[in-house]
């Protein structure tokens, strides 16, 4: 989902420091909340508004005061193996269990060479590429996937089953940025087709169905139905096997099991799953070559021929990125509305917005 | 790619001692060629006829009489650690290499709980299915993926830049079939857009671009131009990671180096890559706990409401498996054009058809 440049502009650091306070407030001890932060802020400094702290502060928060989601996380490791483990995450905020597991599966595979660790009973954990970015600066390629509430039905079905069920992968290169690719498996994200509502505007072919299960371009018909899979079947089967793995595999909740959207249903934990994989690429060829041969692939592609009306070609992450330095410096944008719910959270939690 | 039901029907045992006695002929080794075989037939039995000895015997044959794939397979064991290794298979047909790889990945990850293997200047490998499947068995989640030569463009772009790159994930399930998820990164294969070519039948939006790059539903475009990927830039950068790991990280080709397809480029070496990835189950959770839950979860999906004029739900594997089952005592069909390719195959080789 494209970032929200609309809205009121503020620093980095200003955003950064009420985030961290507003989460210690709450009860998220000292260096979760720096943590929480982070992940949020990051997301917002990357263009994703919609894992920033724009849309998810209020939902944590709200959460947290329901008593759903716990402030602290209490980290167990369930199982363990050379190259892998399971960490019970305690219902605490996703992204505290994640930096754990991405961190233990990057120890591992710098000393066997690859590593798969999973998380149960945890969170929505922000931005998947947060995650699997930790993996660059150590060489590595980094892999990031999470289940999440049913958004969509398998193919020939109309009853949501599966989430977005997003993944990310990181893959350092050498002067070159990194290829940095996330994404949801449905081919557009819910926030997009409320927004042709809103304005009322067709949907393009493919993008969702009607409560029936028939594909629709009727942006009101299809808030009240189904999101399409990317590819179909194919978009279908990436998003299950990302279920089970998470879910099904780690103990957490799957398909349709999920009490509801995080930001409505305040009744009940999210019961979340990821999964955190690291891969040491001197394992397979020494990292300069890596890198070297990297930035000669990407510059081929960045080089390929345009396509009619276009103006240049990106490498996944390389949009991200841009708005990264953007907006390191002019500050992230916040929409009126958002404004006015920060400094609603601000006055009832003693931290002026 | 679906299968092709129509034609003349052959035993299993027939075609397979056939395409074994004619690859022993044509110089590989005894055991190479029963595993050859295997693979091929294994694939038609699976319906998917485009990895079976229907297409991929006559090329892979040409490819050897025209000296760019070795008959014999010398495997080296590049770099290795606890749970990776990178294997040079000396330009032998893929499934060689494939063979040994991901044997290696699952012998790892009964040691460590993971593995990740990479093979470079491989060759087609056959359907990825057939890999991923073998972690099956051994209560192991198997994953198969290589890189092709280019048929698509990057977002953005008019020049072909990256293979279908094909992933397969296999995971196993109690009393339920196994989940099997075998795809290439396009929203359809180049064989569909060539038949409707053939019958004048337009394509359905998002499957194809025309040589400028400007999407089209015209086939006689299409086949001059370029295939779509699934879910516009998310199958790109899907492509675009396969290929990275396959080719760029193991020394393979990648992206446009291919010398061009394996049926009709006979003057280099394919030099393909490929990775396998095993992950045992029960590093996460009892095996049997997995596969009740497993059965569980897919019977859910099963029993989804259905969209208006579907009959069904399927899991991902589970047509392929059916048209085994069918097709192991009917016997695999054969295009009438087919027959008679194997039968000067088998007069110039002196192994009657």
């Amino acid at each position: 989902m494209p970032g929200v440049d609309e809205g009121i502009f503020f620093p980095v650091k200003k955003l950064r420091e009420w985030s961290e306070q507003v989460f210690r407030k709450a009860g998220v001890p000292h260096d979760d909340s720096i943590l929480l932060a982070d992940s949020l802020i990051t997301a917002n400094l990357r263009g994703v508004d919609t894992h920033g702290i724009t849309r998810m502060l209020p939902v944590y928060i709200n959460r947290i005061k329901n008593g759903v989601m716990n402030p602290e996380t209490k980290l167990t490791v369930l199982r363990e193996r050379l190259s892998t483990a399971l960490i019970d995450c305690s219902n605490g905020p996703g992204q505290i269990g994640s930096d754990y597991a991405m961190n233990m599966a990057i120890e591992k595979a710098s000393k066997t060479g690859t590593a798969f660790v999973a998380t149960t009973h945890s969170n929505h954990f922000g931005a998947g590429a947060y995650w699997a970015m930790k993996a660059l600066e150590h060489g590595m390629i980094g892999f990031a996937a999470t289940n999440a509430p049913a958004v969509f039905a398998p193919t020939g079905g109309k009853k949501a089953m599966l989430g977005t069920n997003p993944f990310a992968v990181a893959i350092p290169a050498g002067n070159e940025m990194p290829f940095v690719l996330d994404l949801a498996t449905t081919v557009v994200a819910r926030g997009r087709v409320m927004l042709h509502k809103k304005q009322n505007i067709p949907l393009q072919p493919g993008w969702a169905f009607d409560e029936s299960g028939r594909p629709t371009t009727d942006p009101v018909e299809a808030v009240k139905g189904l999101l399409a899979p990317i590819g179909g079947y194919k978009g279908y089967g990436i998003a299950l096997a990302i279920d089970i793995m998470s879910g099904v595999m780690t103990g957490s909740n799957y398909g349709s099991h999920f009490p509801g959207f995080p930001d409505i249903n305040m009744e009940e934990p999210s019961d979340i799953g990821g999964i955190f994989c690291a891969v040491s690429i001197d394992s397979f060829m020494d990292l300069s070559e890596f890198t070297e041969r990297m930035d000669t692939a990407l510059r081929e592609i960045k080089n390929c021929p345009l396509a009619e009306g276009n103006e240049r070609i990106y490498i996944p992450g390389e949009i991200e990125m841009g708005t990264y330095e953007k907006r390191i410096h002019e500050g992230i944008p916040l929409p009126e509305v958002v404004v006015g719910e920060f400094e609603n959270i601000g006055e009832e939690m003693g931290v002026p917005f």
